[in-house]
């Protein structure tokens, strides 16, 4: 049934019925953006019977008199003609169909009626509907960007479902510059026939995706859900973020969707089950992708920090054992390089505190030394890249111009640094991947984070801040712990 | 006593005792940041007898040697040397001196023995020092930036005393991209004779001080550390992040600054009687710190949600829930004004969920009602300033200027948007002030992080989660609930 969704996400072509003119309808929003994306105008159709042009495109008065048929229908107009439209998309053999428009079950009893009319009309002619009451769907390798928020995204290989348009669309806004690439989106809206897990299981089987994401309310068919789910955990890494955590929170979200919200200690074993990994915010939705998608996973919970001050060291060993991660002591080959490259009264434990030295080559032998440990199953490394910027920052400080030094001498040591961060990096992520274990810089300053989105380049790792590190860690290890036993 | 450690934060003249020509000397950074930061160059003086001239700046061999009396001497030199230098600086009669220099207790036994033997030369002439070990002060107000970090800050009240250098050079780093202005900074190093309390209690009576944050390893002295505080308390905030909260993180914190770790459940309850507001991590003390110094303090727990999106209206409903805040049922002047301005459909329960109405006169009625509702404590507005920028890219996305705008209409609407977000918090913050309760607003995408923080102008509070916005509610109500007891 899944590969019945390819045309919702990979169209030739779309009719919108509901394109509007006015600025302030969904219908203008909508067509704005589907044209703003990229996607071909000439494959646009706006249906709309009041109107001879809608943003400059010819527009049709309904589906019948379309001059070819299309791949996709979406729908904005108001909720009580929605099932007329659906009816149409049948007669004309249009089996695809989102439904954007709103004031259904989310608004009461009337609305909820007239949800059964339409799932109804949508099950008797075999039609796949997404919605109603939803943001829509994106696939960015086809510059689709059929929703209702203005999104311009990175091109990437990661999913995304959401059961709330806006918590979908505002996470999606802050991943370009947090350089987090995605592929395919679709709010599933009110789930009047096509559920999250529908969408799961075609991102499952997508070629074009590695790891799937998802905003969760409430389930209808837990069981249903969970079946699917676990079964595409074990080839791809879920995440999923789960609201109505609190009673509170579960009444709220009763009346957002409707859904019907469980127990949370019921929906953190059954995630637990299913190898999904949870997120508890929006950010560590984002947090946990970026390291999953970029890093191997670790095989057990023993981590070894390096870290540039004492302070932080203490913090990070903190967050590390308060996510039941170990900190064993290093071992002997450690302790050698250690003493080797650092003043004799380095701590000797881990934490490994680097105090203050700036000898990058020496950074890189401690680094590289416990990632081939056997004592370590993941590594985070504290202000090691910061380091070099520090340095430049505080000769600038002393206006090294005043002191002599050229403008093209200090353009050629900024750009060494920027050079020294970028190698050191590439080297580190390299051990990560022979070492076959996650490696996660962490800074916490003195490099901007645009700086920081650019040096990851798309295939590092660097938060900036500890306590991120060790929740990432912790939870990949959970998924690791499920494909080891689930294989 | 804590008067006399003025000069240490309002030196007239400093002398830096270890400076150096050597890019990669600490009493190279020290003297750059302290020159470039614009403390008066003709109120430094380098002391070195190996060079005649330091960064441009004369140098004089020795303290005895110098042209007038300076009212700061800053030591960076190499830790044996320390305690001769404090006896030179008695001689001299200078009173008020900073240790940078490190390989003090921190380092082990024999470190600990001269530690020891500074603190003795330090009592026995009533000498005032700082460290040793310390990153330094800084005084904004005086741009003095006598630190070993490269730091501009924004001016404004906050003062803050850290025990870890790097934790506190760091954090610092942060606060300009994030609208945070500060006074005062303090790193108190190792503590050998000046203590974190004697530093919270010097800004407890500086009139340039309005807020104080600390951040904590442990505590040597326990009980004069919880009297002091708790009556500085009483007249001013104090937000203090503890780490060492986790028995390895203790062990980590000993080998770090050698500090004794007691019980994380005691630090709790005793900070908790001693009005202190506990900050889980460093960007949490900024975000509380934005709010405690911008925002009246919450009278109860009692919380009003206005969200424009339901999925965001769930997620901080859980995220008060968490914080032990209560959502009260918006009484019947708001339902009247939802009525109002909304669909009839509208949540008539808390949170108040706009659906996606972009009318800006409704969001500020009902934000107003909300504000002066009895049933509300505080209240926290989800994406009503992004309700502009998100219209406005979604115009601007159906390309306008096809449409037929000219350039100077497409620039009237942006800046009238910017305008529209900037008069709305405006009469946000009116309303938080006139109703003497805290209103809190986030912004999840729409509006950038840095337009956000020119938004907020110093005076408001725009946070990017509800998390968070619960959070810091939840922290400044334990406060405020303290103000009540003790005063």
């Amino acid at each position: 049934m899944t590969s019945d969704l390819d045309p919702i996400f990979n169209p030739d072509s779309i009719a919108l019925v509901g394109a509007s003119n006015r600025p302030d309808k969904w219908g203008s929003f909508l067509l704005g953006h589907l044209m703003g994306g990229g996607y071909g105008h000439e494959n646009i159709f706006p249906v709309n019977p009041h109107e001879k042009q809608i943003h400059g495109l010819k527009a049709y008065p309904s589906l019948a008199e379309l001059p070819r048929k299309v791949s996709l229908v979406i729908i904005t107009t108001p909720a009580k003609l929605v099932a007329g439209i659906l009816e149409e998309c049948a007669a004309q053999g249009l089996k695809h169909v989102v439904v954007i428009s709103s004031n259904f079950s989310e608004v009461g009893l009337e609305g909820a009626e007239l949800e059964r009319e339409i799932a109804e009309v949508a099950r008797k002619h075999g039609l796949m509907m997404v919605g109603p009451n939803t943001m829509g769907v994106i696939n960015t390798r086809k510059d689709m960007y059929a929703v209702g928020a203005p999104l311009q995204l990175i091109r990437g290989n990661i999913a995304y479902v959401s059961q709330s348009g806006n918590v979908g669309a505002q996470m999606l806004g802050w991943t370009g510059s947090q350089g987090v690439g995605f592929g395919k989106f679709a709010g599933s809206g009110n789930e009047a026939t096509l559920h999250c897990q529908d969408f799961i299981q075609y991102f499952g089987e997508d070629p074009d995706t590695d790891l799937i994401l998802a905003y969760i309310e409430g389930l209808d068919d837990g069981r249903d859900f969970l079946r699917i789910v676990r079964e595409v955990a074990k080839r791809k890494p879920i995440i999923a973020l789960k609201s109505g955590r609190t009673e509170a929170g579960m009444k709220a979200a009763a009346s957002h969707t409707g859904a019907l919200a469980g127990s949370d200690k019921i929906y953190e074993a059954a995630f637990h089950q299913a190898g999904i990994m949870r997120a508890e915010t929006t950010q560590e939705m984002l947090d946990l992708a970026k390291a999953v998608s970029r890093l191997p996973l670790p095989r057990g919970n023993r981590v070894g920090i390096i870290t540039l001050g004492g302070g932080w060291g203490v913090i990070a060993t903190d967050a590390a054992a308060l996510c039941n991660l170990e900190l064993p002591p290093p071992d002997e080959n450690i302790i050698r390089v250690c003493d080797e490259y650092l003043p004799s009264f380095w701590s000797h434990g881990n934490p490994v505190d680097l105090v203050g030295s700036f000898n990058a080559e020496g950074h890189l032998r401690i680094i590289e030394e416990m990632m081939k440990s056997p004592s370590y199953d993941s590594v985070v490394v504290l202000g090691s890249l910061g380091t070099g910027s520090l340095m430049g920052m505080s000769m600038m400080a002393s206006d090294p111009i005043a002191a002599g030094w050229d403008e093209q001498q200090l353009k050629n040591f900024l750009d060494s640094l920027k050079e020294k961060n970028r190698s050191m990096l590439d080297r580190m992520l390299e051990l990560s991947h022979a070492c076959e274990k996650p490696l996660v810089d962490v800074e916490m300053q003195f490099i901007g984070d645009d700086a920081l989105v650019e040096l990851e380049a798309g295939r590092g790792v660097i938060f900036t801040s500890p306590e991120k590190a060790a929740q990432v860690i912790s939870k990949m290890l959970r998924y690791a712990e499920f494909l080891k036993h689930a294989l």
